[in-house]
């Protein structure tokens, strides 16, 4: 089946899956129904089930789903299954932050350069890795073959730096910049804004 | 009709709908079709009208929805036609990150407090706010009524700081570090993982 007969909800909530069992593995459990996933996750057994059909069967009537066998699978599908190095714009607060965040671990991701064009941040390392000038970013990027970026700038310089990143063999944009940037169709862009999430709960309080 | 009754992805769209309207009334235009909001958000018109539809009647047959008045009545139902105080905990690179987000603004949030237990961060400003000893939270929590907060703490520190914010009267926490955190019932938990919106990304690749 390609990419595009799956509906994008689908990939989000797999990637939801993937992060709840890669816990249970953690925890040591074995073995789990969609009927335990969906309460853990607040999403219903059918659901889960219905959005796993789409890619083949994945657990068995009445023993339910061999954690470690699906792990792998969403892995798989959601080609993490390998590393992917990133290109991170921004070495200010946010991109510190960022190089630090121990959450990229065995998911799939790592740091693989960070760019910057002030000259005070240029030359300095984070957790080891150099901050180079961004005018390298094309050539660097090109030669390391990274096709996945995150955007730690301010809103003011972030179009800017996605249109670098694009043209430079980029693929796919994590932005933290409080702005909707333009991409061209081929490119995947995904937005990091924390209000949405905060507005999500208060609709609740 | 009570908060219950609305399933939890319809508020999550409804977020998204805000976000793009605001963009819009900044833009200067004055009136949208649910066809050409979807189009924009890659949400199908129906979607649109449905979620709506549970809140009441915002658009006319042939005119669409005027957008000042349809991003009103969405921030009066997440309840961001007010200004939520923010108790913030952890001042490293990711709390300075937050307290500089420029994104807060005219969306219903702002850093009230900001809270940290190493001793080299406690007094320092950060934007004109002082760094608080993390033993004065309960204290200033209370006596300022704040409801919502940012965990910005490392992972090992994240479940004692959300215990702390819960004991305090928070109800609604948004958590950056990387572990799914335990809320008693009647607090709202959201994570910023940047892992599952990249993931989302690299399916397509």
């Amino acid at each position: 089946m390609s990419s595009r007969d799956v509906p994008a909800p689908v990939i989000r909530r797999l990637t939801i899956y993937l992060r709840a069992l890669m816990f249970l593995v953690d925890e040591g459990q074995e073995i789990i129904s969609s009927e335990e996933l969906g309460n853990k996750l607040g999403i219903s057994s059918a659901q889960i089930r219905k959005d796993l059909s789409y890619f083949g069967e994945f657990g068995k009537q009445g023993t339910g789903y061999e954690i470690r066998h699906l792990r792998e699978q969403l892995k798989r599908i959601l080609k993490v299954d390998r590393e992917w190095g990133i290109a991170l714009v921004g070495a200010g607060d946010l991109g510190h932050a960022i190089v630090h965040y121990e959450g990229f671990k065995n998911r799939g991701f790592y740091i693989a350069a960070i760019f910057d064009k002030d000259p005070q941040k240029i030359g300095r390392k984070i957790r080891g890795l150099e901050v180079l000038d961004s005018r390298l970013l094309p050539k660097v990027v090109k030669e390391m073959g990274l096709k996945v970026a995150i955007v730690a700038v301010p809103a003011n310089e972030a179009q800017k730096a996605v249109d670098t990143l694009v043209a430079s063999g980029i693929k796919a944009i994590l932005n933290y910049a409080p702005i909707t940037l333009n991409v061209p169709a081929g490119v995947q862009i995904r937005c990091i804004d924390p209000v949405t999430r905060l507005q999500n709960m208060t609709y609740y309080l």
